[in-house]
């Protein structure tokens, strides 16, 4: 993800230093016109704008707050975007140290997946101060199509966080749904229909239904390779849980979903898009 | 319903004889020119185009197969159509029995409401012999605005429980999704707008949130009255349930929901809007 | 189960005329010195002491109500005594039914599985009047080693259906905590030590622990083979969860037991022990 | 806790120098003979062997770690040993810090509540070093009755929280079952006692019945006051999420115990005994 971002700028013709630990992404960097640093310390003291995509919490914490990380060259001023799927309580930390060095952090997680990282059709819900947000939609304007203020730091991965255990909660309902009707005799294209033009529709039955044939587009109809992953949405899921957790906060379908999920990535559908919940519920040939 | 059902089919021109155990209803429907029967079976000697409209299973069954029932007296060449939210089971064995009648059974659950009811703008799910079909639209768009065919008899019944199965979910899904992002300190308004234009939007998010001010018309505006109560959800993911088991079909999150909505009738929300789920898995003051 | 109990009151003496339609069961009975009934009927016209162990809520049903069925010849004060697992609701049908015929119907569902049946140490658990528990008692005594009297009739199966969803319930939880308790770095020998001796014990944690290597006689230890069927055990969780739709009771841990036990039947764990659980919720090798 | 605890070591004879926030702790533990320290590190430079029992990780990491923790001033050669309910990871932490400072950490988390603690009759279970272990018994058999070894470090926190994850699983499954026994007409003392005999039976259904008038001594039969409040295993159950989130373990039944506490908690049952399950699980009279 975070290489398609940075050729982004790269095409819309931003200065670029970067550092990743693949030397492959580097490599794709340099070649695109970026240049190299040798750690998140060395960007940091080149220039006063960071954008930073991470796996999970502690990379984003070890990126900003390690030995070489960018809280120990920070400049002042400087405004600090992390685009990351992380515990929105870790955002709010790394906000706070960043205001000890007089700079703004800001949550900025995507939405759309590699493809729209290479088109520059990324969605970024950014939470952290008024004052530094234009400057930050300036910025991730180059690197996607919609920009939305959620408000204060930590409400962009809020609103990624419940969105995700949205997505997967109709995903598992509608794989349920489509695998009832068809064993009670129905066409899952028409109910798929039905329900498209009823109250049962959801983004997942519109645009990426997980049965076979109905939705040109959607993993379904490619084995379910590509998209995104089951062992992601695992992930996104746990988020949303800690976060519950912490808040007190009942989500009884989320925490149901999660399990699911993780049951799927015990079971060899890690890789497979999350849409293959609907295979894993299904009656498997084990004979 | 089934008075507005046949008070609509009144005032397009038909003639009607109707039966209900209510003494207001039937009043309601000699005074808009309707005539009453004292049975389902004086209804069946008189009239080859019959519509019922039952609470449960047990009630069609009765209606249909008891002593006085319609198929005590059902002429050969009869159109029968029941449009109440029932097992598919049954209704298959409805129409097994009419068969033997030589008359032609149609299961014909609707959406909608009793709003949508008066207002002759019901949905109709149809199942049942493609060659009875045209006679029933016919019939039926005298009572509602869209008549959908879902194949042989059953799969009207299931389109619906299908359908009410998504929607309960996504109710739910959405209820612990906008309590988890304001206990994070986000405005639920804005997360259902990053939720409405992202992956995680449904017809409950857009058209039916369950969070005030956020969708005018939807009853979390008016204390969640009216709509449709939480009894009546459990009663249909009840049915989907039954279904699910006989046919051996794994539901988790429609399962779970069932039990979600049977707590809350058992806590008092029976009544209320089944998008009252959002206050049920809130705080409640209790002091 | 059936052919096993017959043979316990023939070698204690007793006349036996059977029906089975595997002709298997039929030889073998004949050999140990039964007579072989055409049908139900005429085993009913023959006795007025019968005992009914049949699969599924619609075989007793057939059995009893069907032509050639039990109630077409029953003679006025038969001792009726079915030990399937059915729905509750079907033993009070046919006992309502057998009154009728000046017949008393009792529900007597077992525990304790093939071989119990073998060695005549099943335990009974009956539903019916007080009148006809003692005749019964005699009779069920040759059979099995315990007989319990659990009120009504109907109430057998309560018993039954509600135990066995106390049985699912522990195992699954057992094999989370175990499989969690593993993934902590813990000996699952210690930690079921420590459960045995403190708050969490069960019979499951005692007698019948799925994972291999901590109680020796347990199915965990034979690669879950024989024992009790996940299938068997998806079937009376799915009696448990009809009887609690129809008396709108929450049983959200009993309902969610009911869907993964079909999921463990959907993904080959069908005729496994239903210990297998432990396996079901590990990372499989998919490779 | 604490309290009685520290009154114990004074009735064995030892001296015994304590920190707490609580004046009127503190108050008590002077009147029986004990010292008092004004922190956490006070009490570390006076004494080799600390015993610590906090209400959450996030108190244990500021009473070891922060300004005037125990690490401050924690001599080479001590036995630390936290008896507070917390994340495994997090006594992982601790012990890792306290090697540096050549002093051994254990977590010895306690079952068993208050009274145990008041008369000297807990169980601890104690993960850490087998070269410290004796010490550790010596020390904390004079608090309680049974201590237990369960493997390195967290392993102490991992057998309670898998403990306590079953007593949860059990007592709400066995509050379904017994409110789905007495809907369909049961005796609930008769279903309790068939169950115990069975293969249903748990700790909770002989020793600590939900249902009032089946276990004398149970918090059942005094309107569910003093026992184990529901917000606490709330707590614990978050705990096991954590654990398993972080080690991806599937916990279905773990998840659904953990929402439904949450659920309590939120409708007024926090402070009530978790055994209470059995009342949120009916039906209110809400009129």
């Amino acid at each position: 993800m975070g290489s398609h971002m940075a050729q982004n700028l790269l095409k819309k013709g931003y200065q670029v230093i970067a550092y990743d630990l693949s030397t492959e992404a580097m490599k794709t960097i340099i070649e695109a016109g970026g240049q190299s640093a040798s750690s998140p310390a060395e960007v940091a003291s080149q220039t006063k704008q960071l954008v930073t995509m991470l796996p999970s919490s502690p990379h984003v914490m070890e990126v900003y707050t390690g030995t070489d990380g960018i809280f120990s060259t920070v400049q002042a001023g400087s405004l600090l975007i992390d685009s990351s799927t992380i515990d929105p309580a870790v955002s709010k930390d790394m906000a706070a140290l960043a205001d000890t060095h007089g700079a703004n952090f800001m949550d900025a997680p995507v939405s759309g997946g590699v493809q729209a990282a290479k088109d520059g059709n990324l969605t970024f819900m950014v939470g952290g101060r008024e004052a530094a947000y234009e400057e930050a939609v300036t910025l991730l304007s180059n690197m996607g199509k919609n920009v939305v203020h959620c408000g204060e730091v930590g409400t962009g991965e809020t609103a990624k966080i419940c969105n995700n255990m949205m997505l997967a909660i109709h995903m598992i309902g509608l794989s349920e749904a489509t695998n009832l009707g068809v064993k009670l005799g129905m066409d899952p294209k028409l109910l798929a229909k039905v329900m498209n033009m009823s109250t049962g529709r959801s983004w997942s039955s519109e645009m990426y239904h997980p049965y076979p044939g109905i939705v040109e587009t959607a993993p379904s109809n490619r084995n379910y390779e590509g998209g995104f992953g089951s062992a992601l949405m695992a992930k996104d899921l746990g988020l949303a849980q800690n976060a519950a957790t912490s808040t007190k906060c009942p989500t009884p379908l989320g925490s149901a979903a999660h399990q699911i999920y993780r049951l799927m990535c015990n079971s060899g559908y890690d890789k497979k898009d999350f849409s293959s919940a609907i295979l894993f519920l299904q009656e498997k040939d084990t004979k």
